[in-house]
């Protein structure tokens, strides 16, 4: 392609919202350009390179043994009330009417569409396993789009949908996605850490997300380097010991705290250590109000405490309704003396405090010598803390350290969730009918493609892979008013591309913001024709990731560059 | 791919709904799934089809310099609202809020989006020419979706946009997108002819649709065999000659015509030849109320007399409407002594008549001896009749043929209406501001798939041109319980697959359901091991267009195979 002729827009300056690296570099180097919030062209280079990581996910999800499909996007509500999430996905889902006034929804996952083509196409045992997926364009109405094309509201997917007859099917075919995960996220040069994730409203038991760790990423992985345990914070475990005091029960004791609320003005206040606390926490839940109590130095863990109840809706409790379900302002609550009757749930650690602190359910009055069974009771007792850094592996016992990163892929065994909500039907090999087990799994094809960006890059701009480049090489005339340069330029050109995709850049500009512009959208082989030329017919070679420069005669040109393009190829043939 | 593991559902009943030969072959095939009204599912023997055709596309329009990007599909509706087609998309635009409350469209065609592109990421004269295209999901919420996929809601479509300085080379352009189209069709193996079109509410001046001739297009072409003219019966005109009658005008009279309202009525209970009578059709608009004349012989062209309205909405006046207006019911409405004064346009043939016949604006009375001009006036007069067979060609004068077609493709020159509108403004070569002329180039790709069928199928089913079909060769082993059968198919696959596209029909089905499926899903080469495979080591091969069956070694197969192979492919490799 010649640059004159590309709409390739690049940037001098980083634009104003943009604040990672990815999101930075695909604005500058003309990749994405937005048209609202949450919502991204991909512009021709880009485009580039969402063919061929759209190719790279085709050509493995195959060699897996699943089959391609194009269901519609624009999916019936009817779908999404047989399986029961019409009301549960909230405003994250993006609804209209059509013009004879039904319901519709825009896909922002299609567990019931494929469940639905199942359902009406599969009979028998002998229809399955099958494994059917799309590539197609998802929407989520996020409520803080960010980061450009790594969240937005409009997005390319490849969603999976595995049906088996049993659980060892699923196995194999949850086995099978796994290893076709790792080949294309290698293939496609990106470093990702396969992590226990939890099921969230998708149903299922088994879990794992693709995790690029990264700075920037919105996740937090728990991780241990003696054993390899390592998981979504969601649903990380640790292990916690904890041992029945042998002190003594103290009687209850009332103590004026005035404007005290925060464990870290308690702390201070009353000078006590901060495990000695039981937070009291009132939660708002699609299943009423419930109490939730932890140990000062523990944070609870939302995900873990929505399974707990098994609810949809979760939030923190306002102001007002704390008051009048406690009697007191948040920051006094306790479980002791509660005004109205509601759920409790105890964290683990909780049944071992003796003589704990916490509020009075009375403003500017806490109580001393709380103790567990003598002074309050609680429905339920389970782990619904938030594993943090320094905490023991459950697996191995060492210290956990955790870090960021940016989810992916993710895979699930979804179970009988949606093949017994629609009521999925197929005979067995003795005649019996029974309901398929289902597994989903689903890569973000537009993030894969930022994070390839945050973990090659460097100040100048993009480092991009052979695998998804653009374009393999990039020929530079220095001089565009040298005749004999621009017809070197152009016999290069034509000769690379008929093996290679090239970019040649034919505008006149100076050789310095050619240059500029060449890192920045960071072709992997960079050819310039410049000094060297004119004084000994050599053209120099250059990779993107290294400085090293090699000047190279003219007629070689071509074999150097096979060769170097076979090498940078060669860590992504797997 | 083995037949056993693919989702491939044939139905051996023509399914209830589907009315043409592509959309019974395309559900019978396994090829679709209806979701809902309008919305198919491509399965995945439909899907290989689809990324074949989805790939000459991407080639040739790659080829003609055009560069491929990925907008989003929902658009916010100011960009709709700045080209002011917001309001006049109708139903057909299919509109929603998002959770802000922020009015979206998902997109049914993309001038807005691509004209803000360019607006956005171009400044001179050396950016342009430009030429970009999608290959995306279009919504159209059809009042009607019918034909499978030849007509739906939501659908595939590669759309272009062109930009240049002036109209040479939006010319260059437009010839370069002719020759585009007419090879894409051509290697999807489609017979299309170019056609004049109108310009509809998209705008602009010069514009043609690429039509495949078929019995069960819904659009209408108008053709002299002698000159080659060729038209869209909406924009097609004829040599109409009218001359002045030496007849003298005779007086008005008013005659009883009890209950007799149409045209024919008429000329059977007066007995004088239809082109005598005026008809007095009133319609509504979005500009008011109008009265049209035409000579009682033609018809008018809805579309024709749109553009000379230069309204968007025209339908016919309810009775009430006609009643109040006219003082008369429909059928007895007449241009002389209108109740309300409203705008008159007339067919040029109006002008012409002499003592003609129309209604009295009295119910059960006509008027004789109307004479144009002496009895009323006209606001306009213009071409708004509607071209029949047997008229006289515009440009030759031999008669006209008319026949039905099915619109696959489209290209207009837009001219400056969205760069106007949305102010789009570069710098020319003297540093003037300029506004960039455009063009737009459609392809429907699902409906191309539906057409290839129309015209490739016989009584069995589906005959794939080589170029598009799901797979090259299929190999149907016809006893799978004799192992040297099982074990030669077994080798033919492995072998064949290295370098083709092969089906192996490993099913344990009875020989005829498998040939049944092989002619019905159409595969070009079919390969059976049968009889003369247990007594003389030999498969029979058969093209699925002739009825010819061959003979050949085992070990000779694959040479015949890429024989034939390559000379089923050549029509389509231009």
């Amino acid at each position: 392609m010649r640059r004159s002729q590309m709409l390739l827009p690049t940037l001098r300056e980083d634009p104003k919202d943009a604040e990672i690296a990815s999101h930075i570099l695909m604005m500058r180097a003309g990749i994405i350009r937005k048209l609202d919030a949450g919502l991204y062209t991909f512009l021709p280079l880009g485009h580039r390179v969402l063919l061929k990581v759209i190719n790279i996910i085709r050509e493995e999800m195959n060699r897996a043994g699943a089959q391609e499909l194009l269901p519609p996007i624009l999916i019936p509500a009817s779908l999404w009330r047989e399986s029961g999430r019409y009301d549960i996905m909230g405003k994250e889902m993006m609804r209209l009417q059509d013009r004879h006034e039904n319901d519709m929804v825009l896909g922002p996952t299609h567990e019931e569409v494929f469940t639905h083509i199942v359902r009406e196409n599969v009979q028998s045992y002998r229809d399955l396993p099958l494994n059917l997926y799309q590539i197609n364009t998802k929407f989520r109405d996020e409520i803080r789009p960010r980061y450009g094309v790594m969240r937005c509201r409009e997005f390319i997917m490849k969603d999976a949908y595995s049906f088996d007859i049993d659980e060892a099917g699923l196995e194999k075919n949850y086995q099978a996605m796994r290893e076709a995960y790792r080949r294309i996220f290698a293939r496609c040069g990106l470093e990702v850490v396969p992590v226990q994730a939890d099921t969230g409203n998708m149903g299922g038991s088994n879990s794992e997300e693709f995790m690029v760790p990264s700075s920037v990423g919105e996740e937090t992985i728990i991780h241990c380097r003696s054993c390899g345990y390592v998981a979504n914070v969601e649903r990380a475990e640790s292990k916690r010991e904890f041992s029945s005091s042998s002190k003594s029960m103290l009687p209850l004791e009332e103590i004026a705290t005035p404007n005290v609320r925060t464990i870290e003005e308690l702390v201070a206040f009353l000078k006590v250590s901060v495990d000695r606390f039981i937070k009291s926490l009132v939660y708002k839940t699609d299943k009423g109000f419930v109490l939730v109590l932890i140990r000062g130095d523990f944070m609870v863990n939302e995900t873990k405490l929505k399974h707990v109840l098994e609810c949809v809706e979760l939030e923190q409790a306002s102001e007002e309704e704390v008051l009048q379900i406690t009697g007191a302002p948040i920051g006094f609550v306790s479980p002791v003396n509660l005004k109205q009757k509601i759920k409790i749930v105890a964290d683990e650690s909780i049944p071992f405090m003796r003589n704990a602190i916490s509020g009075a359910n009375k403003k500017d009055y806490h109580l001393k010598n709380i103790n567990p069974e003598r002074d309050f009771v609680w429905d339920v007792v389970a782990d619904i803390h938030e594993v943090v850094e320094g905490e023991k592996c459950p697996t191995c016992g060492e210290v956990l350290r955790s870090y960021k990163g940016i989810e992916v892929g993710h895979i699930f065994k979804l179970g009988y969730k949606y093949t017994e909500a629609m009521n999925v039907r197929v005979l067995d090999k003795n005649g019996q009918s029974i309901t398929p087990i289902m597994g989903c799994y689903g890569i973000g094809v537009g993030r894969t493609i930022a994070s390839v960006i945050e973990q090659n890059h460097d100040e100048n701009g993009i480092i991009w892979p052979m695998s998804i480049a653009p374009f393999h090489g990039i020929i530079v005339p220095v001089n565009m008013s040298d005749s004999r340069t621009v017809e070197a330029a152009e016999k290069l050109y034509q000769q690379l591309s008929r093996r290679f995709e090239i970019l040649l850049d034919d505008r006149d500009e100076r050789p310095g913001v050619k240059f500029k512009d060449a890192d920045l959208i960071g072709i992997p082989i960079r050819i310039t024709i410049g000094k060297s030329f004119a004084e000994e017919q050599k053209v120099e070679l250059k990779l993107r990731r290294l400085e090293e420069k090699h000047l190279v005669p003219l007629e070689e040109v071509e074999k150097v560059f096979e060769e170097w393009y076979e090498k940078e190829m060669a860590p992504y043939l797997l």
